[in-house]
């Protein structure tokens, strides 16, 4: 079995033919890799390969993609072909398509190859390469073939490019033996987990986990159970649904009210997800450090701090109108009137709690650390029975969980990055600098609905051009400025006609930033432009703010030990924002917290069932934790 | 009574104190207008008064709007008021207002003056003063005034004016004991069509009149009955249901085959309207010239050229998915497929022409001129029996309809403008130079949705941006030739979210010029704005042409007709492209055209229930067209 260290001695002539075959039929590749040497990791040295094309222009780029075979079904199997390339089409069963199946690639391959001028490049093996029947179907395949001949051809390129990485980065694991064992085991667990989803949309084949239903406690339970095998010190399921698991430090038996030398590390994410949502987003979060304790128990390790890891029961807002009920529960947060709300099926809040059981009973047939812990919380009141759970003993119970900060060094969360950032950067990870504030809007321009034909262009009062100069300059401004965004995500002429001019044209406002400062300003600017562009075009609007967010920058220490751990890994520390919201926003308001991003597939399209993660890269964030925790216990 | 020829006469300062309360509490008005004098006209004298106020500016004009009184209940009746004030509220009934009546009108007193800082205007006699019964009543005064709070600033400004203008008007036809006599008759004639309406919208208090309905009959029929009252020499109810009078000339009876020296003229517009329409789109077109045949026919007067009179039965395509079914026959393009065509509720064209009575033997009820003129026609082919009518011989009827152009002088057309150019410049008639060519497409743009939050800005395929920058360019490439309107009328970001970027946008294109090489040129420049935008960006787009309509540009000598007729009357000649199409489109095909236009209120909106025109102006209309046939005469 080749190693890195062979690699890295081996003359270059040498280091390009022990790599022959990565690259299809393109040994310039690791040609020009080779000067990089030596490489730390072997995650070093498929970025150096990535580098090698990234650097090497538009036109080498294409030659490369024309050097792979087009994806082939049964007759066309191992005519120049590698080795490598027959071997995976085989084993994603094209050998075995239907006609009708061979039929279709066919002629999709003569479609694709019409608009782009190269052959289709999929690494069929998957993203979970390394474990047996974990590449895509026949049926994935002709999806994603459908999917990806629809999109602009320079995207289409670059993401030709990335799945000639990932076949690259499969050859090279398997030239090196390679094995992403934990990153594997978090994949394997989202896989499991994704198995429950509630019924419509299982029927449809489509994972959407709402809060307390049957399959959502379905998915608390299974947490729990592997959290247990995992050999966490404690597991609970809290009054709000949080699945809690306690692995203590060497320290953890010393805590003494506010005394405590060495409080625990909080991490988790939560474990509901979006309608038609993905398998990663927040779930991984909670996976991740769950098999760093399974390492840790199973070598009999403790570090100086405990870990709670906490699968947070709700942060999605699908149920009911609230969001982070989870993390909010901890903060402090969790407003008693959201109990009354009623879900589309008018039944209340504290009732679904009491359904599913959610009492403080329900931790006693689970080891009984976390209830020892909240005894000692001072604003505890009286909890006596939560058997028969009434809205004041369940938003006592809900009170219970909010956490002193003084015992906890602090809250990290890993996540899928759900952009596409990273994906687009070739990166497996980004240490996240501030998770953005965010301010939303919805308006409307009102102006006189007229004759198209009649009305002359110096008399007109169109709404929609107006929107139209709304939209730019939305867009201009966000682009201005670096971490900003800007989005008008609706847009409509209400009831308009071809012949028509707009009286009237709705629209949306999404602002995001990575300060509040740079928020409100985008928020300003923004709102001036509206006004101006309204009044010189002698128009009327509203404005209706709908969303009010606080950015939650990282905290320095925190983010700097995800730097060195990414950094450890011998990959590029590349820091961004998260435009998206996460429990770590909730966590911000009571203790430092930092976050890591894993980069997602797909261009990292999220709330999606193409939402997807690489076992390898799921390994590189499990290392990196591992990395922080190793460091945290060093300081 | 007062006369013109004492005002031309009058010292200035006679003049302002002869006109004194016409412009309320504002003699500046006269004193400006008094060095334009002699006026030639009523309507040049009430021109020069116009003139003044635009001229003075904005100061001055809203000193006048608030040298007005407000629009008052019973209680403020009578302070401050000017004696035409007094009387003008006391007739509208607003002394006999309700308590709830007067309470609402205080309130929107209140708004409305805070919005705009000068009082509310309205000319409560309405388009028809001088017919007692005809003001405006209170509920129509309240539901103008809530619409007008809630316009733009500048434009409730000129608003406000225009009612100014119109209410000195009024005061001024008194003064000199004027009436629109046959303009009232035109009025009083639209008014009682408009009793006709589709039975579903009759009971909405809406004006709905589609092709062959019992509504589009009973107009049919009252037509045919004032034409005949009117002295038409024949009146026919065609085989597509246009209803045909004919006066004829000196020469009529001199015609043989195409030898005749002096060939008819025709004229008139469409009795159908669209869905919730105005009562004088079409309409008046027919009225006008009835009104003239009903003059010469009273003095027993002829012209060296017959008038034929034909009230189209369909240009608006509302029943039927064709359109100018009335002209198109006139012109041999009527389509034979249309006559298979459903209605909503699958009834056949055919058979609802059948239902009607559509038949050639329909005309034995009415004088037999146009039976006599048909079988003069070379292409009649068999029409032995139309009672029992068959496609077929329902075709061969309409077939029977074209006309010879050679035995027409030309068509003209006078029609309410259904724009706000007239009503803007405060001008009652327009001579139409050219009736738009347009193009209209619908299209979409297509990028890729995304998170837009995690979504960077320059990682974005904004399919609302892209159509934002089209919406711009249409606007900005119309707006830069004259006489040339570009509309994206429908502008959607289907099943669009607020916090996702938009991955489509559909739109539509609704391109109008005088010229078909115009209108060209602004299609292939909007198509390439199109695509160098969607290129730029890396979008996708599609476009689908979805009408071409060739542009018919007045005939030079016809057009001139109409611009003598109007300088005849003191009024300024203001020509001016149409942005809608007529029925003078189709008859373009055959024969020399040209159109009038007559201001409408409420700027010009139609297709509308707040199309109106007044009374006064159609007189003008009437005026114009009797001096455009005396020239004829003389020619």
């Amino acid at each position: 079995m080749l190693t890195l260290e062979q690699l890295n001695a081996a003359s270059a002539a040498d280091f390009v033919a022990l790599l022959d075959g990565t690259y299809e039929h393109s040994p310039w590749v690791a040609e020009a890799a080779a000067a990089a040497r030596p490489f730390a990791t072997l995650a070093a040295l498929k970025l150096a390969l990535v580098a090698a094309v990234r650097n090497a222009g538009v036109a080498a780029q294409e030659r490369l993609i024309r050097a792979h075979p087009e994806l082939a079904g049964k007759a066309m199997i191992s005519r120049s072909l590698t080795a490598e390339s027959d071997q995976e089409q085989t084993s994603a069963g094209l050998a075995d398509c239907t006609p009708e199946e061979y039929a279709r690639i066919q002629q999709l391959n003569a479609e694709y190859n019409a608009r782009f001028g190269w052959p289709f490049i999929l690494a069929v093996r998957g993203p979970n390469a390394a474990r047996d029947g974990a590449g895509l179907s026949r049926a994935d395949i002709i999806n994603t073939f459908e999917r990806r001949l629809a999109g602009p051809p320079d995207f289409e390129r670059a993401e030709a490019l990335r799945n000639i990485h990932r076949i690259a980065e499969i050859r090279l694991n398997d030239k090196l033996g390679f094995v992403s064992t934990r990153g594997q085991q978090v994949w394997d667990w989202a896989e499991q987990l994704a198995q429950h989803s509630d019924p419509e949309y299982k029927a449809r084949g489509e994972l959407t986990v709402t809060y307390l239903t049957d399959a959502h406690q379905a998915v608390a339970a299974q947490l729990q159970r592997w959290m247990h095998a995992c050999g966490f010190d404690s597991v609970t399921l809290d009054a709000v649904g949080n699945v809690v698991g306690v692995y203590e430090g060497t320290n953890e038996g010393t805590y003494e009210g506010k005394d405590a030398t060495v409080p625990r590390l909080l991490t988790g994410s939560h474990y509901d997800t979006v309608r038609n949502g993905g398998k990663y987003d927040g779930r991984l979060g909670i996976l991740v450090p769950m098999v760093l304790v399974q390492a840790l128990a199973a070598q009999g390790r403790r570090l100086p701090f405990g870990i709670e890891v906490v699968g947070f029961a709700e942060e999605e807002g699908q149920r009911y109108k609230a969001t982070f009920l989870g993390s909010g529960a901890l903060t402090g947060h969790f407003d008693p009137a959201w109990l009354e709300q009623r879900d589309a099926n008018g039944i209340r809040m504290v009732d679904a709690m009491r359904t599913a059981g959610l009492t403080a009973g329900s931790t006693a047939c689970l080891p009984a650390s976390l209830t020892a812990d909240m005894s000692g919380m001072s604003d505890l009141g009286g909890m006596s029975s939560m058997s028969d759970m009434s809205d004041m003993s369940a938003m006592s119970a809900i009170t219970a969980l909010r956490r002193d900060p003084a015992r906890y060094l602090g809250f990290v969360e890993v996540h899928i990055e759900q952009g596409p950032v990273l994906n687009g950067l070739d990166l497996p990870l980004g240490v996240v600098t501030s998770i953005n504030g965010s301010l939303r809007y919805v308006g409307e321009v009102t102006g006189q609905a007229s004759h198209a034909g009649t009305t002359p262009m110096d008399r007109r009062r169109d709404a929609a051009c107006a929107a139209a100069e709304l939209v730019l300059a939305v867009e201009q401004r966000a682009a201005a400025v670096p971490d900003v965004v800007g989005t008008v995500g609706l847009l409509q002429v209400p009831a308009g006609s071809i012949n028509v001019v707009p009286g009237r044209c709705s629209f949306s406002l999404d602002l995001r930033a990575t300060t509040n400062a740079a928020r409100d300003a985008l928020g300003a600017d923004v709102r001036a432009a509206l006004a101006a562009i309204t009044a010189r075009r002698g128009l009327q609007y509203t404005l209706e703010p709908t969303l009010v967010a606080h950015a939650a920058p990282s905290d320095a220490a925190w983010q700097q030990r995800w730097e060195r751990a990414v950094a450890a890994l011998g990959l590029p520390v590349h820091r961004m924002p998260s435009g998206a919201g996460h429990d770590a926003m909730k966590l911000h308001e009571v203790m430092p917290q930092a976050m890591l991003f894993v980069r997602g597939g797909n261009s990292g399209i999220s709330h999606n069932p193409l939402e997807t993660v690489t076992a390898d890269d799921a390994e590189l964030c499990v290392a990196a934790f591992m990395h922080l925790l190793e460091g945290l216990a060093a300081e």
